[in-house]
């Protein structure tokens, strides 16, 4: 008997014909004896229904009160789901994130989670029953419902799993687990039997849609064991490990994960003193807009160049910051952006003990005449910003020069 | 400056232009220097659309379940309401019932009101907030969400303008006030401007739908002052007034309501002892069936007929009840029912001091050959149960028979 957290996505849960389904599905979990803890998302298409009538409403809809509107999504699949295990005899409690005491902060439509209180889960638990809990939402100190943001359902499944100390979280959703990138791009992708964590993270903050960031930051940080797989077909998906677990069959390279939802904004003839990195950044953060890639040149006559980029839906807002909080102040000669442009990176924790990735690399986009906008790195991965137009050549041509297609492309580290 | 609670239906933000129509009035009277408690109902639709999402899953809803369902709806309409006011750049902040502690106790979908905390919605209130609180639900004493059944928003309403001591609880809706009787049965029906509590009791939880019975109740209890008008049009509407303010121009009779929502039950054959009653209607009342009329004639040879009714939808489960658990140990013969019946009322304070109302309106029906099937008195109105096919010509007459097509039937009584 294990104690399971299983997280059912918005199309897992798309129909009430979806939704009985996953019942039946849990109810076969629960007689082999299992202890099961379910988080849903929303209905597919129900959250964009919301977003819409917000948006009849105010074009950029009041952030609390959107979170209002938005949690309901969720609190109707937790119901209906509840119903539909009682139709088999099955006896199914629901909670919102509130009832369970799902405290976040107060960053309305991105909150974190910072407590969960665990006493009616373990009662019900104890009791026999199923608990189903709404994904996506929480309260803040003073009561307002919050929202996790995208993908947050799996952040409250993989949270409820380490406050529970479940024996495994297990993501269900439409595709059967993680592959070396997206076959829709690349038709010779491969599913992976296992991804380390920190090759998960990557794969996820750059764009490999399967997983939110956060979760994985979560289950690694709280030694979750996280599954991957899919509630339409049977398959035992994609376990994200530990490193250490897994050291002897660790491939150079695990994926290529690539990103169009970027903007890239530059801050031109910036004064080149200390502390100018944080003078244009502070205002950024305290807007809550995530930073990705940050690059400073080096300057000349006194003044130098200062990119980022930023997900494209904050541009408009982080150009606006920009303009009117930060210009004024620093001096710098103006902002500009709007390029249409493509994150691609290489990801594997082999890479650290292998020398030569990033040249191989450079030279394949090379021969390919793709041009390299902005370059960073970090022990595991290798990203590059390319003109949007690029994106799925790159994406082929460096998962062919990988051999990511090649099932012992293990044995190219081992050599 | 007043401190008004509003309640606005499901019609009055059926859409989300509507809601913003009714963002502008509540505007308007902010505006004015009035304090404002909004309490809304879910759009209209959106709670058909749930009950049949749940009915979809389980043709009878775990009623636990579908509270959470069902108290979506609401929610939705209270953050959208709250973005359209903060639109026109007013300050408000939506509540759902569980956030402002509105506790009930734990009977799902028919819940009651134990208590409302008001600390949040005063601190609110003083630093100008307008405040919107979802109707129709509640919270039940271990966290679970409740629903108040049908017309709860007109409850939340009432039971908020009493514990804030408010100065009118208004109630918007599609019509423009309280009639004598139907219009579209009888199109002499005249609007009232003022009606008693007590009428509107009457009127109310005998099928006048405008307002919920339990509304009434509330605001008479705790003397909170009831307006009903419209969103849709100006005017003053109807004032539910107490009959103490009201002595000098009572008319005899106010108003003429009726129901088909009923059926009828008769437990056939029943052992003619004490107490036969309570072993009757007490499984009814422990399955939280509300009855309406109760007949008992007098026995011969030892056994009685007892007959009561109950709403249509409930009428199936009554009848199980009885069968299950009352007949095997009252050894009465059977339980019968099933006819189209229909309920008409005639309603006023002013028969109080006017005899003579039961024969007129007997003698009226029997005039028109309408047989009289069971009788029900009170103080202030008097009860009918016709064959379903005669309601409306028993309205009509009766509207006509009693003047209330003259705005001076009030004189009848003075005479």
């Amino acid at each position: 008997m294990a104690l399971l957290v299983q997280k059912y996505g918005g199309t897992s849960v798309g129909s009430t014909e979806r939704i009985k389904h996953v019942a039946h599905q849990i109810a076969q979990f629960q007689q082999q004896g299992h202890q099961l803890i379910i988080v849903v998302s929303a209905m597919k298409g129900e959250t964009s229904r919301l977003v819409t009538l917000a948006q009849e409403i105010q074009a950029r809809p009041n952030s609390r009160e959107l979170d209002v509107v938005l949690a309901t999504g969720e609190q109707v699949t937790i119901g209906l789901l509840a119903m539909a295990l009682h139709d088999l005899g099955i006896h199914a409690k629901s909670y919102t994130g509130p009832q369970v005491s799902i405290t976040t902060d107060s960053a309305h439509t991105k909150a974190r989670i910072l407590k969960i209180d665990t006493d009616r889960l373990h009662a019900d638990l104890a009791a026999g029953h199923v608990v189903i809990v709404a994904g996506f939402q929480g309260r803040d100190e003073a009561g307002d419902i919050t929202t996790l943001g995208r993908g947050g359902s799996d952040t409250t499944a993989v949270a409820l799993a380490a406050v529970l100390e479940a024996d495994e979280c297990q993501i269900y959703t439409d595709v059967d687990g993680i592959y070396t990138t997206d076959p829709r791009v690349v038709p010779e992708a491969r599913k992976l039997d296992t991804i380390t964590f920190e090759e998960m993270l990557e794969m996820a903050s750059l764009g490999s849609k399967v997983l939110q960031i956060r979760s994985v930051e979560f289950a690694g940080k709280y030694k979750v064991k996280l599954r991957v797989l899919s509630s339409f077909e049977a398959g035992e998906g994609t376990l994200i490990t530990f490193e250490e677990d897994n050291k002897m069959e660790q491939p150079i390279i695990s994926g290529i994960a690539f990103n169009r939802d970027e903007s890239k904004i530059t801050v031109v003839g910036v004064p080149d003193h200390p502390g100018i990195a944080y003078q244009i950044l502070g205002p950024i953060a305290e807007a809550s807009i995530d930073v990705d890639m940050i690059i400073q040149n080096i300057g000349h006559d006194g003044t130098t160049d200062f990119s980022f980029t930023v997900n494209r839906n904050e541009y408009t807002r982080a150009i606006e910051i920009l303009k009117k909080q930060v210009l004024p102040h620093i001096g710098a000669r103006d902002v500009i952006g709007g390029e249409k442009i493509a994150k691609i990176s290489v990801i594997g924790v082999g890479m650290r003990s292998y020398a030569g990735i990033a040249s191989r690399m450079f030279r394949v986009l090379a021969e390919e005449g793709i041009n390299i906008r902005m370059i960073s790195t970090s022990e595991i991965k290798i990203s590059v910003v390319v003109d949007e137009k690029y994106m799925e050549l790159a994406v082929r041509v460096l998962h062919k020069a990988f051999d990511l297609d090649q099932i012992n492309n293990v044995e190219a580290k081992t050599c």
